[in-house]
C-alpha cells in the first residue's frame, strides 16, 4: 500500500471512532438520565483522547509527508489530493493541544451542560459561572496551544475551527457593515410594519402530537428519509448523527407550533446537507461537511428562503391548518405569511427574523472575543449582555433565562461558531437569489 | 507506578470503549433507523477490535507476568488479586481470537439481526437462512480459536463466554436429570391444574400508555432509579447501558399486559443487579457483573420469585386493576395468582411458566451443539426444532416465527447462552428459599 492509501484506512478508523462519539452527544442530548452524565464525559473523553492519539505518532507525520511527496509529483487525482490536505489539516489540530486538555475540556463541557439545562430554565447564572468560567479557561488554553502552532491570533485559531480560514478580520469587515445598515433599516421595516398593523396569531393549544406529526410530514415532503433519520425533543435543537442516520431534534411548546417547526425545517437542512455529502468519501475528511458557514447556509436555505416565503406555504398551509382545525383570518396566508417574515426587537436568538438575527450574533461575537482574552470576566457577562441587547436591538432582557443563559454554545465550550451563522445566513440568501435567477420555475416547484 | 496500577488504568480506559459500544448496541435495538445498519455495524466492528487490540500487544503480556509476580508475593490484596485474575481470563479471550475475526463476526451479526427484524415476523426463514449460516461459520471459527488457546471443546469455550469455568459436562449433568423429571412433572402439573379449572384471563385491549404508566410505576416500586436508567422499546426485550445508566427493553401488545409486564419486572432485576454493582470497581474486571448465570439468577429472583408470588400481587394488583379499570372474577387475586403461575405446554420460551422453561432451553441446547459442531446444517434448523419441541414439550409449532426464528440469539451469534437461563432459574429458586427461610419477614416485606 502507499503512504496515501495507509492514512485512509487510518482515517476510516478515526471516523468511526468519531461517529460512535457523536452517537453518544446525541443521546447525552436526547436519551441520558441526568445520573449518567459523569460517567458519560468519561466515555466521550476517552473517545476523544483515542481519535487524537491516533494522528500524533510520529508514524503518521511520516506517512503524511510521504504522500505529500507523492501529490507533489502528480501520483494523486483532484479528490485525494483534496483529502491529503484535508488530513494534514486535521492533523496540525490533533497535534496542537496535548490530549490531557481534549480529555479536560470534554469533562467540563459536559458537567456545564448538565448545568445548563436546570440553570437556564431556573434562571441561576450564579449557578452556571463556575462551570462556564471553568470551560472557558479550557476553551482558553486551547485556543492559545492552537495560536502558537497556526502562528495565527488565539480567536482566529477557534473560528477556523469551525470554518476553516475565516478570521476576525473578515468577520469585523462584514459585521461592522451590518452594524452600520441594520439599526436605520430595523426602523425602516418596524415603521413599514406598524402602518400594516399586526398580524394576527392563530390561537393553541397546539398539541404536541400533532406539531410532530406536521413536522414530519413536512420534512418528508422536503426530501427528510426517515429510514436514515430520526426526529427527536432536546433542550437545545441540533442536528447530529452521520450521514446515513441524520438525527435532528426539536422543543415543543404547546402555546406556539411555528418556534418548534421552523427549527425542525431549519435541521432538516442541515440534515439535507449531511444526508447528501458525497457517499464515495464518506469517512474520510474530504467527505465532511465544508465547515458550519456552508451547513448553516443550507440550513438557512430551507427555512428563512424557502420556507418563510409564499410558495412553500401554499403547499404548507393547509396542512398546518388541519393539523390545529384552524380556521378563520389568523389562518389566512397572507396573515401567515406576515407573521412568518414578521420583524421584531425580540429577546431569543433563535426565534429572531433575518433582520434582528444578524444584531443576536454580533452582540454574542463581541462578548465571546472580551471573554476569551479575558477582558470581560464572566461575573459581568449578563450586565454585557444586557447592555448589549439595549444598545443594539432596543430591547433589554428581563432576566438571564432570555439573556445571557439562552444559547447552549457557550456552556460547552462552542467559542467561535457564533459567526458562522449569520455568514450562513448571507450566503444562503446569495445561494437562493442565484438559483432563482438561473431557474424561476424553482419557485412554482417548491409551490407545487 | 506498579505493573498493577498500569494495568487498572488500561483497563478502565478499555472499559470506557466497552460503554459506547455498549450503547451503540442499544440504540441499534431501539432508536436507529433501519438505513444505519450497515454504518452501525462498521462503527461496533471499529470499537471491538480496538478494545481487542488494547490487550493483545507484547507490553501487556509483560505487565500481566509482572503483576502475577507481585501478587504471588503477597504485593496485593483479595480484591486486587481477584482483578487481576479478571484481567488475565479478559487477556486470554482477547488474544485467542485475531481482531479481523472479531470484526466479521460485528459485522456479520448486525447484519443477521436486521434480517431477523423483519423475517421473524414475516415467518421467513429462508431469507434468515445464508446470514445465520455465515453467523454460525464465524462462530465456529471463534469457538475453534478459543478452544485451541484454551485446551477445551469448541463449544465448552462459548459456555465459559458466558459464565467462567462452565462445562457440557456439567450442563449436561443437570439437563438430563431435568429431561428425565419434568415431562412427568408436567403430566402431573397439568391433571392438577384441569381439575381445578382454567382461569379467566382479563379483557383486553390495554392501552400501551397505561401498560408503560403501570410498568415504571412497578419498576419504581422495586428500586429502580429513572436518573439513573430508561425502559423502552425493542424487538427483543433486553438490559443493556452501564450502571450509572441501565437500559431495560420491553415489547407491548395491546391484547394482554402480562407478557409486556412480567417482561419489565424480568429486566428490573437484570437492571437490579447491574445498578448494585460495586461501584469502587467500576470499569474493572472485578467489578463487572459475575456471569450471565448469575444475572439471570437476579432477574428471575424478581420475576418468577417475587413478582408472580401472592405477596407482590397484593402491592401490584390493586395498580393493575387501577390501569386497565379491571373488575369482576377475572381481576381476583386468587384467579391472576393462577394465571400468572399458569403452567402451559406454549410454543415462546419468553413466555413460559417455570416447569415448561427448562424444556424450551434443553431444546436449544441441543440444538446449537448440533448446529456448531456442524451435525446439524441450518437448512434442517426448522424441522429439528419442531420434531424437539413435539418430543419434549408435546406441540409443534405451526410456522417458524413461534419456532426456530422466535429467539435473537443464534441470530446475533449467542451460542452457549441459553443454558444460563435454567441454571439461573434454579439459582433464584434456591437463593430465595435460603432467604426466606432464614428471614421469613421477606415476604410480608414484599406484600407491604
Amino acid at each position: 500500500m502507499t503512504a496515501y492509501e495507509d492514512l485512509e484506512r487510518l482515517f476510516e478508523r478515526r471516523a468511526l471512532l468519531s461517529e460512535a462519539r457523536g452517537l453518544l452527544y446525541w443521546d447525552r442530548a436526547t436519551m441520558m438520565p441526568a445520573g449518567a452524565a459523569e460517567g458519560r464525559a468519561e466515555q466521550i473523553a476517552a473517545l476523544a483522547v483515542l481519535t487524537q492519539d491516533m494522528l500524533t505518532g510520529p508514524e503518521v507525520a511520516d506517512l503524511l509527508d510521504a504522500a505529500e511527496a507523492a501529490a507533489e509529483a502528480g501520483g494523486l487525482d483532484d479528490w485525494r489530493a483534496a483529502n491529503l490536505r484535508e488530513m494534514r489539516r486535521d492533523w496540525r489540530y490533533a497535534t496542537a493541544v496535548p490530549s490531557s486538555l481534549v480529555a479536560a475540556i470534554e469533562r467540563a463541557g459536559s458537567a456545564s451542560e448538565m448545568v445548563w439545562r436546570e440553570a437556564r430554565p431556573g434562571n441561576d447564572f450564579a449557578r452556571q459561572r463556575p462551570y462556564l468560567e471553568e470551560v472557558l479557561r479550557l476553551t482558553r488554553e486551547i485556543a492559545d496551544c492552537r495560536a502558537q502552532a497556526f502562528g495565527c491570533a488565539p480567536y482566529d485559531a477557534l473560528l477556523d475551527g469551525y470554518e476553516a480560514g475565516l478570521t476576525a478580520a473578515t468577520v469585523d469587515a462584514v459585521f461592522d457593515d451590518l452594524a452600520d445598515f441594520l439599526p436605520g433599516f430595523l426602523d425602516d421595516v418596524l415603521a413599514r410594519q406598524a402602518a400594516a398593523g399586526p398580524p394576527l396569531r392563530p390561537a393553541g393549544p397546539f398539541e404536541i402530537a400533532a406539531q410532530r406529526r406536521l413536522a414530519t410530514d413536512l420534512m418528508t415532503a422536503l426530501g427528510f428519509d426517515f429510514a436514515h433519520g430520526r426526529l427527536d425533543v432536546s433542550a437545545h435543537p441540533f442536528t447530529g448523527g452521520v450521514p446515513d442516520d441524520v438525527r435532528i431534534t426539536t422543543r415543543y411548546t404547546t402555546d406556539d407550533f411555528t418556534s418548534a417547526l421552523m427549527g425542525v425545517l431549519h435541521e432538516t437542512g442541515h440534515a439535507l446537507y449531511e444526508r447528501g455529502l458525497p457517499a464515495a468519501w464518506r469517512r474520510q475528511p474530504v467527505g465532511a461537511a465544508g465547515g458550519m458557514l456552508l451547513h448553516e447556509s443550507q440550513s438557512l436555505l430551507i427555512e428563512m428562503q424557502v420556507c418563510r416565503g409564499g410558495a412553500f406555504l401554499a403547499h404548507a398551509l393547509p396542512l398546518m391548518a388541519a393539523a390545529f382545525d384552524g380556521d378563520g383570518p389568523a389562518w389566512d396566508r397572507g396573515n401567515i405569511l406576515r407573521l412568518y417574515q414578521r420583524v421584531e426587537r425580540g429577546l431569543v436568538r433563535v426565534d429572531a427574523d433575518e433582520v434582528t438575527y444578524p444584531l443576536h450574533i454580533i452582540l454574542r461575537y463581541r462578548l465571546e472575543r472580551a471573554l476569551l482574552s479575558g477582558d470581560l470576566p464572566v461575573a459581568d457577562l449578563p450586565g454585557a449582555w444586557n447592555d448589549g441587547m439595549a444598545d443594539l436591538l432596543g430591547v433589554r432582557p428581563p432576566d438571564d433565562r432570555d439573556g445571557c443563559l439562552q444559547d447552549i454554545h457557550w456552556m460547552d465550550g462552542a467559542i467561535g461558531y457564533f459567526p458562522t451563522y449569520t455568514l450562513g445566513a448571507m450566503a444562503a440568501a446569495q445561494l437562493y437569489a442565484a438559483a432563482v435567477a438561473q431557474s424561476p420555475d424553482i419557485v412554482t416547484g417548491i409551490a407545487a
